[in-house]
């Protein structure tokens, strides 16, 4: 895929150097001056009234009392009045899946949110599309008027041997990546067992990444602080986004981890991960910002990386602290502090207009020397992104579906039958493994919608094989005949249904074979609420702002027909995620994942 | 040169990293483990009671409340009884030749004070030898049994133009030096006037050093703060080690640049500069402590980064804070976090047991998990590097110097002349561009020993020409016949000759021939004292007590002349350096360091 973008990257430091020398001692004029302001310095820790900085060729020249030297002709002057300087926000981990948009549209909307940097693992379009997903989504990034540097999944398929994905990266693989220009490292290592137990997949990724000079993702999503946490630590993570108590933050600080604190749409990591710093008074330079996950309402209506920083604020950090936590410390951690995370001499020139520095409330965004956005709306246009045709083919049924594809066929002469169900947590990503007495009618076994006892089905997708495994969930709540399919079913994204009536199943899971993917909901017939994502099944190729409002539509469906769960789309799409216990499905079968063995449906 | 190194350097941390996770986890036996520390953890800033470390093939496995699981048959246990766990030091920047020992001397000298990194910068005998001379220094230092990494020296010669040195060195050098093991950057750029004003070779080499992924060393040695040191920021300099107020410090942290402060024997940068710290609050995690420069008199009886760290702490840092400037803050500017600076998991395990942490008492200090040294004393033997005989025969004069060779003729027919005389300053590098009225008899200008007026020659020493230069000089305070003569003669090291005597001039000129250089002091035909430095002329090939021994006899003897200067000897040797203000002498002539030119004797 050529570039096509439109917004040239600043050639390195080095080779601009001669001109940043020229304007910084006066001899060139600057391209833009931002005079009077106040300069957030997260390098000193100070905030600096009365500063100036230059810029040309889209890096900071010159950072000081008075850049009046560097103004010529041509130079663009913009007067800050006293408003603080800001270097531009950084998300150190996220997926851009989890907002269902493209690169493109997440950047949109962001960018007014003063995010001028993430570091993004494109896990998700991985195991549908393989190597070649992530690619594209590395080109697509790379044509950003901001800095959004990949970090090369690790764990595709997440949880080999009970589930088979579109596609698994292998060690070679992660070699070939660490080649590309914007492969930043390797993405959150999650098979924390394997990394514990020498798995040679995990530590040949590691080896490769570190062999590349990048930086290695964390992901230890566990309580124990043990043996099993140190010899994760031993294989070599750097960072981890999993901790969710104080505790949790200071033993990977003292291991020389980075503690990164989390503020997605459904994590509130800093909060209580926070309290290492304002009340133990742990060194804050280990401590990172991120979001790991973000819907587009989040984005669109609370925005993001501003959202986070915010918060830590309001959590008792000083503010140049919080923002050192999005900015240097995150740059550092990614051996980018030459390149980005503050406001200095040869830095790229990311740089946030600030009105009101504990509100952080943003009123211009300069990305790379360009006003991006002012006033909370996007002042550039950033074109589409050209996803190719095969990228949006990915739902591959292999046939029509039919409400007998849904039929649970009950034991030979049965009348009652105890199955295993799924039961789900509300506000928790784990199940629970519940057991059912379901009546059989006709030879199937029945659904008891008395006792919130629905069907739900995994549809093989990737491989066209037609394969329909069915299985029973409890905790939804749906009240009346509907059903809802989606093509998000972390990590190995097949189809999962989830219905009262068959009939809805069917109609539910052939729509998304009809558009490419997504998420819909049926009722008696009718469709309810779809939002499209044609891309890999995974993402919308529409605004953020289209997307956020099909998906509230969505949510309010999802109301109608009696479910009252916080984040119930999450809930439904991670049902298949065969890494978190107790019990999810697959396209193997159903899964105990205390165990890591398929189990039978009937007890 | 073979590697005849009886220390093994650990392997990667990656290729490790299956036995690191295995002790972790208990399944196989550390080599060591330190039982019962107080780990000083310089990520979180904590002191930490009770804790254990295991180690094994050189890198730490495991670092917390119980190593017990990670104890086998084999595994040597040592009872830390509370004492403190401190990370071995790192000196970020230094010239080993300053000690007039080889890199093996100077380790046998640090390390019993805790040195376990050190960054050198072999600029002298790349002003000798050129690149094959820092090749000698980095071969020599990869055989270390500690971490020995070396800066390519960036300004061989200092002065083009206005000396002539041993070698000089090029971009294309440059270049190929960053694709040796053992280069971590670039060594101070030392000719900031060429980085301001975009010389090429300066731009080239930093260019070269940011391709190779290393760290571009600064030397701003200058007190303005204006335009000129904007612009030597904007060229890419990532640290300086010239500052000497705290503004200086809070200057370069300002704009994104390392503040390394330096104590070294005759540089006192400390306690000025951490006042930005301690009294202005500006963040640590930008400031770095260095030596710079130790003679080996100070190793042998004040120590080293010891003595550093323990100064700093004695200017009312925390004792934590101090060890992170010479610890995890110098790995990580010296891209190294993974590598060493702190004791965690997979680093190597440079570790000193320390029994009073403000007193910075060392008990023990282990390297790469061997024990180098207890209670002040080496504790492995470290055998002499063989350097081949070409690096001792650098001192060429290309005749036998005669008393004649030191005559300075008179223009014709003149009774007195009015000369140009290099004004010594006490306790300063610069000097004064002083005049005097002196006597001519029989066509020679005398001396004029009561206004303490004695002559200084430049003898050439690399290309055997047989030129001298010669001229006077002021301020030694010489009261007898005598003559001191150095192949130590920053930077281009050729030989100064000091006299108020001719005869004995050429006696000390020759016996430095013979025996390969360093540095000698006669009287009426008598020597006196004598350190001999046959290694490039610049270093001895003794162990660093004898030289010590020696150099105390040489200060004595000149004492017993008459000259009662502070660092009478580093006066003597710096009386070539055309690159600091304001009169010196070079193989060229006599050099105005004001306005950069060759001035003549005579006004």
């Amino acid at each position: 895929m050529p570039n096509t973008s439109p917004f040239a990257k600043p050639r390195p430091w080095t080779e601009s150097a001669p001109l940043l020398v020229d304007v910084a001692m006066g001899r060139k004029p600057a391209d833009l001056v931002i005079r009077n302001g106040r300069w957030v310095n997260v390098h000193s820790g100070e905030i600096i009234p009365g500063t100036d900085v230059a810029i040309v060729a889209g890096r900071f020249a010159y950072c000081g009392p008075n850049a009046s030297h560097a103004i010529g002709q041509g130079t663009k002057v913009v007067d800050a009045g006293g408003r603080y300087l800001v270097p531009g926000l950084c998300d150190a981990h996220m997926h851009v899946e989890s907002g269902m948009v493209t690169v493109t549209e997440f950047c949109r909307a962001v960018i007014p949110h003063g995010t001028t940097s993430m570091f993004i693992d494109p896990h998700e379009i991985a195991n549908v599309l393989g190597l070649p997903g992530v690619r594209l989504m590395h080109d697509e990034a790379l044509a950003m008027p901001i800095n959004v540097h990949v970090q090369m999944p690790s764990c595709v398929p997440s949880a080999p041997g009970l589930e088979n994905a579109g596609a698994a990266l292998t060690v070679e693989d992660v070699a070939e990546a660490m080649t590309w220009e914007n492969i930043i490292g390797l993405g959150e290592v999650m098979n924390f067992p394997g990394v514990a137990a020498n798995n040679p997949v995990m530590s040949g990724e590691i080896a490769e990444t570190v062999k590349a000079g990048k930086t290695v993702g964390g992901h230890y999503a566990s309580r124990d602080l043990g043996l099993p946490f140190h010899g994760y630590v031993a294989g070599g993570p750097e960072d981890d986004h999993e901790g969710t108590r104080a505790e949790d933050a200071i033993a990977r600080v003292r291991q020389g981890m980075k503690a990164m604190l989390r503020l997605g749409s459904a994590w509130y990591d800093v909060a209580s991960q926070i309290k290492a710093v304002t009340e133990q008074g742990i060194d804050p330079r280990s401590f990172i910002l991120c979001t790991d996950d973000s819907h587009s309402g989040t984005l669109v209506h609370e925005g993001h990386m501003d959202r986070v920083v915010r918060h830590a604020i309001q959590q008792g950090l000083k503010p140049v602290t919080a923002i050192q936590m999005a900015t240097i410390n995150t740059a550092q951690h990614f051996r980018l502090e030459r390149e980005l995370g503050s406001i200095t001499p040869g830095r790229l020139a990311d740089v946030l207009i600030v009105s009101d520095l504990a509100e952080l409330k943003i009123d211009e965004v300069y990305a790379r020397g360009v006003r991006v956005a002012r006033a909370g709306k996007l002042d550039i246009d950033i074109p589409a992104y050209p996803y190719p045709a095969d990228a949006k083919k990915t739902v591959k049924l292999g046939k029509k579906l039919k409400a007998v594809d849904f039929d649970i066929k009950a034991p030979e002469g049965a009348n009652e039958v105890r199955v295993r169900v799924i039961g789900v947590i509300e506000n928790q990503a784990p199940t629970r493994a519940l057991e059912a007495d379901l009546a059989v009618e006709d030879g199937l076994v029945a659904m008891d919608r008395r006792n919130d006892v629905c069907q739900i089905a995994l549809v093989e997708r990737h491989r066209a094989t037609g394969a329909v495994t069915n299985a029973f969930v409890s905790g939804f709540g749906y009240m009346k005949d509907c059903a809802l399919a989606s093509t998000v079913a972390h990590d190995s994204h097949h189809m999962i249904v989830v219905g009262t009536n068959k009939a809805d199943m069917a109609l539910a899971a052939n729509r998304l074979g009809q558009v490419g993917g997504g998420v819909v909901l049926f009722s008696e017939g009718k469709e309810l609420a779809l939002v499209e994502m044609p891309i890999a099944g995974l993402m919308s190729d529409e605004r953020a702002e289209i997307v956020a409002a099909k998906a509230d539509r969505l949510v309010q469906a999802m109301r109608d027909m009696g479910c009252s769960l916080n984040n119930a789309y999450m809930q439904h799409s991670l049902l298949a995620l065969v890494v978190i216990p107790e019990l999810r499905i697959s396209d193997v079968g159903l899964v105990d994942v205390t165990t890591f063995e398929k189990v039978d449906l009937f007890l």
